[in-house]
C-alpha cells in the first residue's frame, strides 16, 4: 500500500507532467495543495465516479481554478470517466482537460471556476441549496439529503470582494456543513503577499460567524485530518481550515516562489522534482498500487447503494415526496403549469401596470406550482417586487424555506445563484435594479457559459426610474447583457409579454434568462391570438399597416407604448407605418430567416428604432439606412417625465425623426 | 448660540422638507447621521466653503450617497454656493441637487455616490493620494499637503463586497488619516439587517489591521467628539467610528424602522417630527442663529489663509517643488513631454511586439516625465506589464511610490482609482485581464459619469490569449467598454497605434481610457506620415486602394493584421479592397462628419469588420449589407493560433466572406 505521500506525489507529478507537455499552465497549486486533497478525498468525500450525477454526493469546488491539474488529477485517480489521453491532452482545443475548469467538459467538475472568489461563493450556494432540500425533503427516520461542501480557496479568493459577501451570508445562515480550505502560501503573481494582504483572515472569518481551525501543516495528512473531523464536528457553522502550504511543493529550486504559480516548471526542474519526491516514475505514469490507492469506484458505489436504498424506503412511506425529488432533481418542471393561461389572461385582463408588478403577478401565479422557485433580491425586495405572497425566508432555524434576503451583495447573489442552480434541485431567481448587474456582471456570464438555469429579476430599467438620477440609470447595460453568449434578455413592454417572458425563463433549462422590467407603469396593448403567440419569437408585428410598410418602427419595453402613438400619429398623416415589438432580441435571432424577413423586409430600409438604452446596439436591425432614437449619455435626476421629455422620447420627436427618414 | 442639537435639527429639517417637497428621495440616513455631521463639520472638518477646491482641505465623502441631503444640508449650512432654491429644488432637472450627489453639479461634492461601497473606496483613494503626495512633496519644516479624509457608510456599503477589498488595502496600507463612520442603524432596505447581516464589524475591521471605535451613541455628540479624538490620534491605522444611530431621527411614527429610509414621510410626519425635535419653523427655514451657528467661511478663510501663508514659506524654500505642485494639483501636463516623438519612434523601430510590451514601453518613456503616473495592478504585474522600471512599490514606510499593488481586488482597484484622481495631483492607472474589467465594471462607469482621467490597461484581450479558456477569453467586453458613455477605448493594432493610445489617454482631461491590448504578439504596419497623424481620429485608411474601394475592411487590434493579408490576397484576385484601421471608435465618432465619409464612404456598402470580439458592435459600421467576423459564442482552452482557426480568424476565411459580399 502506498503511502499518503506516494499517493499525493501522483497529483503532483501528473500536475507538472500536463503543465510540461501544455508549455501552459499553473502548477503551484495542485503541487502545494496536493496532500490536502489526498486526505480529503480518500478519507471523506462521498462521491461515486461511475455516477458523477449522484443527488447525495458531496460537493467538491475548486475555486483557485486555475489549478485544474489538482482536480483533473483527482478525478483521473479516484477513476473518473477521464483518461490519461486527456490529462496529456490539457489545455488543447477539444479536449475535456480545458485550462480552467468548465463545467460540462469533464464528469465531476462542479462547476467552472477561474474568474477567483466565485468558486467559494458557488459553494455557499450548493450548501444552502443542500440544507434547504434537505428541509424541504427529509422525514423523520428518512435521511435522503445529507452531504458536504468541500471548497478549496486560494489567496486571490480571499482577497476578492465576493469572498466577503458569500461567506458573511454564510455564516449569518449557519451552513454547518460547508468546509473551506484555504491554501495559505503566502505567495500571488505579484510576488509574497505581505505586501499587499495582511489579513487576520482566522478573525475575520470569526466575524462572520464561521468556525476556524487555524495554523494546520497542510502538508501533513494528521494535521489536515484532525482539522477536517473538527469542521465537521461543528454542524452549526461553516469552517474554515487555514493551512500553510508551500506552493510548488516538491520543486526544489521553484517552490515557495510565485515563478511556479502560473508556468511550466521546466524540464530540468521537473525532473528535480522527481527526485525531491522521489518520484522515480515517467511522465504520466502511475504505478498501479498508486492507482489502486486511489480508486474510489468501489466505495462509491457502496455508498451510494446504501442511498439508494434509503431513497427506496423512502419512496414506499412517501410516494408523492419521493417522485417530487426526482422531478426536482431532474430539472423537470412539473406536467401542467399555467405559465401559458398566464399569459393569455394578461391579455384578457389588460391591466396597464409596471412590468415589475407584472413579474410579481406572474410569481404570485408560478410560486404555488413551482416549489423549486428560490427567490431572493440583493435588499431591493420592496422595489423589485420579488417578494411573493407565498415567499417564506429561508434562516438557520427555518431552513424550508423559498427565498434568501441576499442582503447589499448583488456578486455573492450571483455566484450563489449558480451554486444553487448547479446543486440540483431549484431554479434560482435573484433581482436587483438593473444599474447594480454591473456588480454582479461576471457571475450572470458564468451562469450563460455553464447553460444554468438561473432567471435575473432586474428592474428599475432606464431613465425612467427618475429621480434616482444618473448612477441609477441604466445605459449600456442592455447591450451589455444582449451581447452576453447565451444569456436570453427580455424587456418586455407590458403585462402580456412580461408573463411570456417569465414563461419563457422558466422553460429555458440552457441557460440564465435576464428580466429587464420597469418601475414605471405601462400602457396595456391589444393583440390578436397570432400576435399574442408570436411574442415567444421574440420580436413579432404589434402593429400592422396597409400594404408594405413604408417605415418600421422597432421598440422594447416602456418605448412600445411610445411607437405606437408614433405610428397613429405618422398614420393619420397618411403613412404606411409598421411597428415591431422586440422584447427579446435573442429569441428574434433564433428564428428562422423566414420568420425574420416576415417581420423586418429586407426591402423595408426605413427602420427607426426607439429605447431608452444604449442606441448603438440597435444599427444591427435599422442599418446605415435607418435611425435610432436612444441614449447617447448618461441620464439626470428628475421625475421620469421629465427625463423622457429631455432625451427625446416624447411622439413629437418619434414622428419628426420619422419624417426625416421617410423623406431622405 | 444654538445646541448641538438644534444645529444637527437644521439638518434634519432641511432634509424631510427637501424630500417631502420632491415627493422622493432619503430622510432616513441624514436624519440619523445628523448629530454625528454636526460634530464633525463644525469641530473638526478642515475646508473653506468660498474655495471648494483648496488642495489641503479634509475630503468628506458620503459613501450612503441616498442620504444626499445631508450632504447638501451641510454644503448650504456652512456657506457653499448652494442657494435654499437648490435645497428646494432637489431632485428636478438641472438642479444642482441631483438624487445622489453628483461630482461636478454642486460645489463640494468630492465624488459621485450612490451605488454603494464606492465612495469608502473612494475615500480610501484620496488617503492614498494624500499620504503619497505628502510623501513627495513636504519637506522638513515645509508641510504643505496634510488633511484627513472622512467616510459616512452604511449597512449597505459594509455588506458590499468592496468595502472588504478597499478596507483591507486600507489597513496594510496603515492610512492613518483616514476615519470613517459607520451608520450602525441595524436597518436596510428589506427591513431589520439581522435576518441577512451579523457581521461583528469591529472584528472585521480589527483583522484589516484599523482601529476601531466601537459602541458609540452616534446621537451623544460628545461621545461622538471623543471617538473622532480618539481616532486622530491613531496615526497608524485607519479608524472606524461603530456609530448607533436611528433612522430618521425625530419622526416619531417611522423613525427605526425601514418606511423612513427612501421615502417622504408624509406630511402628517413631518409635521409631527417638528414637534418631536422642537423645531417650530415653516418648511425650508433655518433661522438665523441658526445659520451663524453653521457658517464655516470665515474660520475656512481664516485656515486656508494659514495653509497659504504656509506655502508661500514653502515656495521660497524649494521653488520647483512648489510650482511642480501647483502644475500637479491642476491637473496640467509638463509643457515638454515626448509622448508624441514616442508615436514615431515606434514607427520609425517597427517592432512586432504585443501590444502589452509596447504598453511597457509606453510606460518606460513617459514614466520618469510624469512623476504624477501612480499605477498598479489587481496583482497582475508581471502579465499586465505595467511595473516598469522606474516604478517604486508604495508601502506604509515608503509611500512616496509610485506604484500601488492593488492585490486581487479588481473593484477596489477601480473606486481607489477614482479616490485618487479626484483627491488630485495624480493620473492613476491601474491593470488587470480585460475580462476581469467586469469585476470592477462599475467603478470604471463612474470614472467616466465623473469626466475623471483615469486610465485602464486591459491586457489579454481576446481568445488569442490562448489556453486559459473560455472564463479568460473577452467576447463582449468590448461592446461594453465602447457603449459606455465618455469612456475614451483603444484597441491598438501594433505598437504604433499603442504609442498613439498612450499620448491620447494622458492628454485626456475629460474623462478616462481603457487601453485593450494583446498578450500575443502583433505585426507591425507601415504608414505614411498622414497615416501616422491620422491614428488620433480613431479609424483610418491603413490601406489603400486603386480608386473607389470595391470592399472596405475594417479590423483592430489583432485582426488589423489579419485583414492587411486578406486585403492582399483579395488585391492579387483584382479587387480593389480598403483596410481601416479603427483602434478607436469613440475618436472615430468624434470626428467631423466629412472625414468619417472619407475614411467610410456611404456609397461602399460592402464592408467586411473583423473583430475577435462580439460581432454585433460592427453593425454601426457595416449596415445591414454588410458582414462581420466575429465572436457570437464563448472562446475555449486551446493555443491562441488554433483558436483564432477555429473561430474563422484566418486569411481564407476574411478572403471567402469577402468574396461572398462582393458577389452579393
Amino acid at each position: 500500500m502506498p503511502s499518503r505521500f506516494e499517493l499525493a506525489n501522483a497529483i503532483r507529478a501528473l500536475s507538472m507532467d500536463a503543465v510540461q507537455k501544455a508549455k501552459s499552465g499553473h502548477p503551484g497549486a495542485p503541487m502545494g495543495m496536493a496532500d490536502i486533497a489526498e486526505v480529503l478525498w480518500n478519507d471523506y468525500l462521498k462521491h461515486n465516479p461511475n455516477d458523477p450525477k449522484w443527488p447525495d454526493r458531496d460537493r467538491f469546488v475548486l475555486s483557485n481554478g486555475h489549478g485544474s491539474m489538482l482536480l483533473y488529477s483527482l478525478l483521473h485517480l479516484t477513476g473518473y470517466d477521464l483518461s490519461l489521453e486527456e490529462l496529456q491532452n490539457f489545455r488543447q482545443l477539444h479536449a475535456k482537460t480545458a485550462g480552467h475548469p468548465e463545467f460540462g467538459y469533464a464528469p465531476g467538475i462542479e462547476t467552472t471556476t477561474g474568474p477567483l472568489g466565485q468558486g467559494l461563493a458557488n459553494a455557499v450556494g450548493m450548501a444552502i441549496a443542500e440544507k434547504t432540500l434537505a428541509a424541504q425533503f427529509n422525514r423523520p427516520g428518512h435521511t435522503i439529503v445529507d452531504h458536504h461542501t468541500y471548497c478549496f480557496v486560494g489567496d486571490g479568493c480571499l482577497m476578492e470582494g465576493i469572498s466577503h459577501e458569500a461567506c458573511s451570508l454564510a455564516g449569518t445562515q449557519g451552513l454547518g456543513k460547508l468546509v473551506a480550505f484555504y491554501d495559505d502560501n503566502g505567495i500571488s503573481i505579484d510576488g509574497e503577499v505581505e505586501g499587499w494582504f495582511t489579513d487576520d483572515t482566522a478573525k475575520r472569518f470569526e466575524a462572520y460567524g464561521w468556525h476556524v481551525v487555524p495554523n494546520v501543516d497542510g502538508h501533513d495528512p494528521e494535521q489536515v485530518k484532525a482539522a477536517i473531523e473538527l469542521a465537521r464536528s461543528h454542524a452549526e457553522k461553516p469552517s474554515l481550515i487555514i493551512c500553510k502550504t508551500v506552493i510548488g511543493f516538491g520543486a526544489p529550486n521553484k517552490q515557495g516562489k510565485e515563478e511556479c504559480h502560473g508556468a511550466p516548471l521546466g524540464d530540468d526542474e521537473v525532473a528535480a522534482a522527481r527526485k525531491q519526491l522521489d518520484w522515480p516514475h515517467a511522465p504520466f505514469h502511475v504505478p498501479e498500487p498508486v492507482y489502486q490507492g486511489w480508486d474510489a469506484r468501489e466505495k462509491g458505489q457502496s455508498v451510494q447503494g446504501d442511498w439508494q436504498s434509503r431513497f427506496e424506503r423512502y419512496a414506499e412511506a412517501h410516494p408523492e415526496l419521493a417522485r417530487e425529488f426526482q422531478r426536482r432533481i431532474q430539472c423537470k418542471l412539473p406536467t401542467e403549469i399555467t405559465s401559458e393561461a398566464m399569459i393569455e389572461k394578461a391579455q384578457q385582463d389588460g391591466e396597464s401596470i409596471a412590468s415589475r408588478k407584472a413579474s410579481l403577478n406572474c410569481l404570485n401565479e408560478l410560486g404555488p406550482q413551482l416549489p423549486e422557485l428560490l427567490g431572493g433580491s440583493a435588499d431591493l425586495a420592496p422595489s423589485n417586487l420579488t417578494f411573493w405572497k407565498g415567499a417564506k425566508a429561508i434562516t438557520p432555524e427555518a431552513p424550508d424555506g423559498n427565498y434568501l434576503h441576499y442582503g447589499v451583495r448583488e456578486f455573492g447573489m450571483g455566484a450563489i445563484m449558480n451554486g444553487i442552480v448547479l446543486h440540483g434541485g431549484f431554479i434560482p431567481y435573484g433581482a436587483t435594479f438593473l444599474i447594480f448587474m454591473e456588480y454582479m456582471r461576471n457571475s450572470v456570464r458564468m451562469a450563460a457559459l455553464m447553460g444554468k438555469r438561473a432567471i435575473y429579476v432586474f428592474t428599475h430599467d432606464s431613465i425612467g426610474l427618475g429621480e434616482d438620477g444618473p448612477t441609477h440609470q441604466p445605459i449600456e447595460q442592455l447591450t451589455n447583457l444582449r451581447t452576453t453568449p447565451n444569456l436570453c434578455t427580455w424587456r418586455p413592454c407590458d403585462a402580456v409579454e412580461t408573463a411570456a417572458a417569465w414563461d419563457a425563463a422558466i422553460k429555458r433549462n440552457s441557460g440564465p434568462t435576464a428580466l429587464v422590467l420597469s418601475r414605471q407603469g405601462l400602457p396595456h396593448q391589444a393583440r390578436s391570438k397570432p400576435q399574442l403567440a408570436s411574442i415567444q419569437c421574440g420580436g413579432y408585428v404589434l402593429k400592422e399597416c396597409e400594404g408594405t410598410p413604408e417605415l418600421i418602427l422597432i421598440a422594447t419595453g416602456s418605448e412600445v407604448g411610445l411607437a405606437m402613438d408614433a405610428a397613429a400619429e405618422l398614420e393619420a398623416q397618411g403613412r404606411a407605418v409598421r411597428v415591431v415589438s422586440m422584447p427579446s432580441a435573442y429569441r428574434f435571432d433564433g428564428q428562422d430567416a423566414e420568420y425574420r424577413e416576415q417581420v423586418l423586409p429586407r426591402a423595408v430600409t426605413k427602420r427607426l428604432a426607439i429605447e431608452a438604452g444604449h442606441a448603438d446596439y440597435w444599427y444591427k436591425y435599422v442599418g446605415l439606412d435607418g435611425d435610432v432614437i436612444g441614449m447617447r449619455s448618461y441620464g439626470e435626476s428628475a421625475p421620469a417625465g421629465d427625463l423622457f421629455k429631455h432625451f427625446g422620447f416624447t411622439v413629437d420627436n418619434v414622428v419628426a425623426r420619422a419624417q426625416a427618414l421617410l423623406e431622405a
